[in-house]
């Protein structure tokens, strides 16, 4: 079976239409940042896409590259403070002289506008429970495609390949308050193939192109590939996981792309709009 | 080898009397509580002979059972901004009146002063990595135990028995950053003694007598037993792990009592130290 973040997204695009039209305003993602990168441009215009798509508006502010640190606090803090802005992301890498400002600037986000799931009281959630601020999107978007599919995580042994607090670390937390067995495999794990075919389920993580191969897996195993790689010479975006050699042996797998990707843009959005329904309370 | 928490506590004591004659202030432990808990008076009396032991501090506030939510945050915030206060923890239960409060006033405890690693920002901290607050006194025992018997965790596969936000996830989490290949185990594993088998490290914290039997070990394993349960019949502390059975299997194994239950109250100390260090910055 292929898993597919298209049709995942496609109906929860669906639901927030419906949820959008019982609110008495239109969400609103502001997008923070300094200078014009042209990787952080390329992913401002997928999010405007995607917003326009669903009917959110979108508010970049764009400040000078050589803005100072004041002035980006203070931008931050005019995001916060305003009603009707409902979720802010902050967009890196900040300029060099920023750069160490970064963690802070995270966790200056006001926690019920924080989309990303970047602020202590977000992760302080994903850790220890409870539905405080929000789970960082690419993480939710796997327990989604679990969700959509019946998957049932009880019982069931987990790998998680990859230990980052936006991916790997918060994906475990998740499946553990899903009753899965999780081992977490990182750089220093010893035989990660060995590790992998103990798993149910495989959830990965790595930022390596085709990492998992056939033989890692479990026959049967669910597969989540995280991962978009670049492959520059075929020219296309490539996962993770093997998929030629990995889909005959797993029981269900996304492909990349149409798989988890596709979902965490319509999970960003889905917590824009939770946002604006949490303002109106 | 038994892992001797009476031993790494008496070094840690040691080291925390020449930190303290380094302080122009004495560190100073807050004990909040409302009404005479019976419980909660025998975890206080320990906690002030400790105190006492090294020469900290210790003010113990009680309220009146009958208190009022107004009062018993009123409390806390004379106690956040009191400068002579050091460490404050709170405890529990809380009187039925109140109880649905707890997870807001442990995370109302100023984090600088958060010695039981409660807050949002120590939880977050202790997720996402970082020394922002403090890590739950019982799972830095267990970290600290291995550090002074030198056991290092690269690519071991670490089993984590009981998945609790105070002991079995931030375990987890501080294994994963010492780059153990982590397992969280809990009531809805199957087969834990197969998973528990893999480990090289297992650290047991379920609060189930002796649970943890020798054909649940691999041999060499080391064992950091965090049980402390009652057994009314023997009249003595009996830890979550069978020792008889697991001491001729396992390379290590930390005893019960003697083990990571008398090192945890150090360590609170350790936090209270600590934060009076920061506070002199």
């Amino acid at each position: 079976m292929i898993i597919s973040g298209k049709e995942v997204a496609a109906a929860l695009r669906a639901e927030l239409k419906e949820r959008m039209a019982k609110l008495p305003v239109q969400p609103t993602l502001a997008v923070l940042r300094v200078g014009e990168d042209p990787s952080a441009a390329g992913y401002l215009s997928g999010v405007r896409r995607a917003c326009e798509d669903v009917g959110l508006a979108l508010r970049p502010v764009t400040l000078p590259e050589d803005s100072t640190e004041e002035m980006l606090f203070a931008a931050l803090r005019e995001l916060n403070e305003d009603k009707s802005v409902h979720g802010i992301i902050t967009m890196t890498p900040l300029p060099k002289h920023l750069r160490h400002l970064q963690d802070r600037l995270f966790a200056s986000i006001a926690p019920e506008k924080d989309v990303d799931g970047l602020t202590p009281v977000s992760s302080a959630a994903t850790f220890c429970g409870g539905d405080a601020g929000f789970r960082p999107c690419t993480a939710e978007s796997c327990m989604r495609l679990l969700d959509y599919y019946n998957i049932d995580c009880t019982g069931k042994r987990a790998v998680v390949l990859g230990r980052s607090t936006v991916i790997g670390k918060p994906a475990a937390m998740l499946l553990i308050a899903r009753n899965a067995t999780v081992t977490v495999c990182h750089t220093k794990t010893k035989d990660i193939p060995a590790v992998c075919r103990e798993a149910d389920l495989v959830i990965a993580a790595v930022g390596r192109q085709e990492l998992v191969r056939g033989d890692w897996l479990k026959p049967g195993a669910v597969v989540l590939d995280v991962g978009t790689n670049w492959d520059a010479q075929a020219g296309k975006l490539v996962g993770d996981v093997c998929f030629a050699e990995a889909e005959p042996i797993c029981s269900a797998i996304s492909p990349v792309p149409g798989g988890v990707g596709v979902l965490t843009s319509a999970v960003l959005l889905e917590h824009v709009v939770r946002a604006a329904e949490r303002a109106q309370v």
